[in-house]
């Protein structure tokens, strides 16, 4: 921990888990599962905590702390409720652009909302038929006059959109121009536009409580002072908040990872086979140690990479490493935590079954596993 | 394919899967993760064309068939219904200890029901604190008579057992003196038997048609001809009759894995990104000849330790490691298929996540692949 | 085994290998680590016990048995001197072009002296620009007569060769025409050709006795009777081979693993630590378990692909499987293998540490890893 | 990094390894293989700049730098010269009982000429049947008189004895009574005592430069004044410093991964195959990709528990992840690195051959992984 301010945030955070979140995190996810339902009070409690606006200026509401805090609060929630803390990394997302490139005007009339948790945002990049490819979007906006726009008008279909019916605005990505990666823009949709519809939440295989569905826009009327940054500069702001974005996720499947492992060794303590704890065992003390040494190496993977991003150095390869190393084993670890508990982590009586089906998302999100690996690729072989 | 026969019977359950298991087994999985519910309809089908038979000999209506062939059959059911072939494994299992150690006279009797399928068979092992330790277990059945029993009463709770509820007789292990390993007995108990009681269905991560409860003998009476092999070689008949089931367990895994390798190579050709088919990226292409090698190497593994069996040699081992690798195998192929898909492979739309869901058990029951390196690793050191 | 004539054939390699090779093979080895020797010897009792001939008909000299009982024999010899295995595989594919694409007058030439083991052979595919390239080669045959050819004159350089400068003949493909892949031909030129010269042996890792140079053909003649196949037919005659040859490496590389573990299981009962054997401890056995499950399933899989050939169907895309898998199970195995034996695993007194450097070009000859990879997924994915 | 003096360290470091070590390694690890030779020479000059006194305190010579820069200093040399790192981590190893445990008398007597690198150190700890198993050690100190000891007289044989016979000194563990574990103390042995010999170095796979050899005392008198810490203490001390030397190791190794990484990605940009450097073929990127995440990841490992230990928080757990991570990622690397190579890595043209032989030993020394899972799980399964 950089500071003594760092570690109250932190034990801010468990406290606020603990009470708030823990004793409703198994119901909430089970019911979600036929229902889905976003944890809307989570986001308010964590929000009236200050904890939603951790790496943003003082000067717009935010708490101004180093990302190798900030992401240390994402994997403390993680640790208590996935589903949330991939929400809070969601919502920095939606943030981020106006927060980077944005005006100072449009700082000071959106951010504060932004950061305080009254508004919950969403961030409309994915489209069915592009996914990975970004450049291959096709929702567009189109400007009321091209040479000094009052508004814009919006239509298509974003998919596999979290918060998606619930945010109060939108983050969005579209074409403004047949230019390719170089055509497209950033606008900040208001919750409440007219036109903007949503489809059914997907039917996942868990994560229930981070609903996702698509995001329609049936001729959205956007106001023009609502474009972050340049015409033509989306792609740039999207892929620079993907790299802050994976560190998010990088925090969160650690802090799940976490709290798989400290299931597990609760239960190699307590469980008793051929008369004494399982744990003593070797061949599952190993398992263990593995586990632990998946953990430890992902979150220093992830505060490495934190680190260089808040030393203002180049930190886009590390931060596709932190999200590969941690995703990779949070799926590993979480596999390897169910079989610890045997026959009893294969039922819904341990959130064991729960932390597996939830680590599987974290691989394809914020970018494919394949994907970082291209990054991470391109990197090495340039120049 | 050892045969023409042989052949003939994996034509004949890939007929019939297609037309009576793959129509239904989505919904009837979906459904079941609710209302656990066993397809009591599909055991019937394949027990009518003699596929619940196989390898049991034909004076006692089996099929005679050997175990390579067997066993591929029960991996053509698990690339279309796992819940189905696992049953199928276990029903096997519960035939086994009287063809392989009853009396003549018990062969006759019991056999033919079982082996047509008449009669669904539950097997009952496990229980809460003896899973792995079968020797700790503590079930009781008492004598009426010491020195000439008539009948033994049952008493003591299983846990973990298919077909709890539904099954029309349990073959069951249970003590029969204090002697710890050398104190177990294997009896046949009829389903409608006087104090026969089932606890609720488990909730599990998946295999949701394979209802699993516990089983109560609240003071059951069965008669002493339903005593198979001799009082106290119960364990020694549970470990032969293991032996077998790993390599059920085995082929399911295998056919549950190529299922998820079909659907993920269907998807690598159809879908497009980048203006070309996702399997045209070498990364990808690579991943899918990964899980390929898994699942053809799993596969050898499984027809390797069969042909041993076949052959009247030892086989333990083989079995073991067939039941390591292919199980091992399913969860890393099953879980790298929601990935080829990424996002859609995440929801319910496709049964990736499914797949993927059912291969965790397969690395817990028959004995955890923790049990399977003990297996084997006491092999290699004894002597 | 097949028949009884097969586990004649493996007791007769185990008793030769026993008794000729075993005592030779480690000075043999370090000796040709700084003096490049091929052990010409070991391929003369090889021969003389007519275990270089198996697969071939009795018609020219060959045993005439199944792929599935050559490659145990090829993997009972590794396991005692990997580079006379590799050697036998090697020759094996030299035979291979003749026995499969010659004239009956060819084969009744050139078989019976190569099958005997009488004359060695070297195989001349890869050139320093076109290794898994192969249709990039570049040395050139040119006919003395367009239409009606009574030799060719070779040029160019040929890589990587075993058995250079000792053979005593060179399957070698060559250009004939510059239509890319399809401007390929197969020669036998003799060992004692005029212009047939040899760079220096390379300095490699290890498999030091599989001695591996250039070749240079500078204008060498050879008759057009040694054409083997059409002309243009020789990436197809190529690619052939490479599909039984893939078996033979990995059918060695099983062997070469299976030594490897037996090692290491033998130090595990013997060595001492804490007051006990150190195979008592479960992590290390845990270790050695995984060791043989990928030992057994790397046999499984060979033997799998080679009944597929025996049987005649097809089996390419197992026989590639089998090479990827028992080739990275050898480098784990060996490595692990010397992990077991610790510092002493580390030193030149057991041969662990040479076991582990042989493995490793496991992965890079008869075709890269990679290049199985490209080879498995473009069967996956066509179509 | 933690500051610009840091910065400044690992710059001169780059500058010295590049002048005085990379010109001179190739050849003198050649050499070594046959003729174990230590590189003297190179000791000297790292001593002279400064390079072995990093972590030590300025009052008796030292630099008094944290963990976090004298590691990444390691790590720089390791990457130009394994056998080199690898003692100066052996070497710091050597110092660290004086410093840490010694008195004042002591550390002004003794340290400034080891930390100046005048004197050579040797670590004495490990015995041919006492490797993991350190309480089992039998070589003896006998004081000369039980109440008032003037000396020791030492007679035994420590096996495995980096530095041995060149060193100037001598940090032993010795059994001092009976009593287990409590019963070692901790002697620095001169280098030109009485009786003291040395065996024939050891015949290794790698690190040639790195001698090894067994160090026989044979009643060598050393002065009491030479105990460091209690009589008893040799245990607790010996342990202290093996969590420090941990880290060296995981240094070393991270630096000798990235030197295997940075000679694969050269070859991948420069190598044609089909056209095109191999580089661009996504199978062989991604491949690339998964070895900077295993760098990349090692490094934040050792990083992460070095700020801890500078920090004075616990760090052992840390320590002994980032020694299984760094190690076992570096074989893993090194393996890899060889295959981008194809045949020209199995070659001693190229070093990458070199790097995989040298990688091996560091999953074996200062602790074997074994032992690192075993610290790690004791650590998460007490209490």
């Amino acid at each position: 921990m950089p500071s003594e301010e760092g570690q109250d945030l932190i034990d801010l955070t468990r406290e606020i888990c603990a009470k708030e979140l823990a004793p409703v995190v198994d119901e909430a996810e089970r019911d979600a599962a036929t229902t889905p339902k976003l944890p809307l009070e989570a986001f308010r409690v964590l929000g009236r905590a200050g904890l939603l606006s951790l790496p943003y200026p003082e000067e717009f509401g935010g708490a101004e702390q180093p990302y190798e805090v900030y992401l240390q609060v994402v994997e403390e929630i993680a640790s208590v409720w996935m589903s949330v803390a991939v929400g809070v990394s969601v919502h920095g997302l939606t943030c981020y652009p106006v927060a980077t490139f944005g005006t100072d005007e449009q700082k000071k009339r959106l951010l504060p909302d932004m950061l305080s948790g009254d508004q919950l945002g969403a961030y409309c990049l994915s489209e069915r038929s592009a996914g990975s490819d970004v450049a291959a979007m096709t929702t567009r906006a189109v400007a009321d006059d091209e040479t000094d726009p009052t508004s814009y008008r919006l239509k298509g279909t974003k998919a596999w959109i979290s918060h998606a019916g619930h945010a109060d605005f939108y983050t969005s990505f579209v074409r403004t121009s047949d230019d390719g990666g170089r055509g497209l823009s950033c606008l900040v949709v208001p919750g409440d536009a007219q036109g903007l519809e949503f489809g059914t939440p997907e039917k996942k295989m868990g994560l229930h409580c981070d609903t996702v569905s698509e995001v329609h826009f049936e001729g959205v009327d956007v106001a023009a002072d609502r474009l972050v940054g340049e015409r033509g500069q989306g792609m740039a702001i999207a892929l620079s908040a993907l790299d802050s974005g994976r560190l998010g996720i990088a925090a969160a499947a650690t802090g799940l990872a976490q709290a798989a492992l400290d299931r597990a060794v609760d239960y190699a303590k307590d469980r008793q086979q051929f008369g004494r704890p399982i744990g003593d065992n070797q061949g599952l003390a190993f398992l263990l140690a593995d586990m632990e040494a998946a953990v430890t190496s992902a979150r220093a993977s992830y505060l490495h990479a934190a680190r260089l991003k808040d030393a203002g150095r180049p930190f886009g390869k590390e931060a596709a490493v932190a999200k590969l190393v941690a995703t990779d084993n949070a799926m590993r670890v979480t596999t390897d935590a169910v079989q610890v508990l045997g026959g009893a982590g294969y039922t819904q009586d341990f959130p064991l079954e729960r932390y597996m089906r939830e680590a599987k998302v974290t691989q394809i999100f914020e970018g494919t596993n394949q994907i970082q690996r291209l990054v991470i690729s391109r990197q090495l072989l340039r120049g």
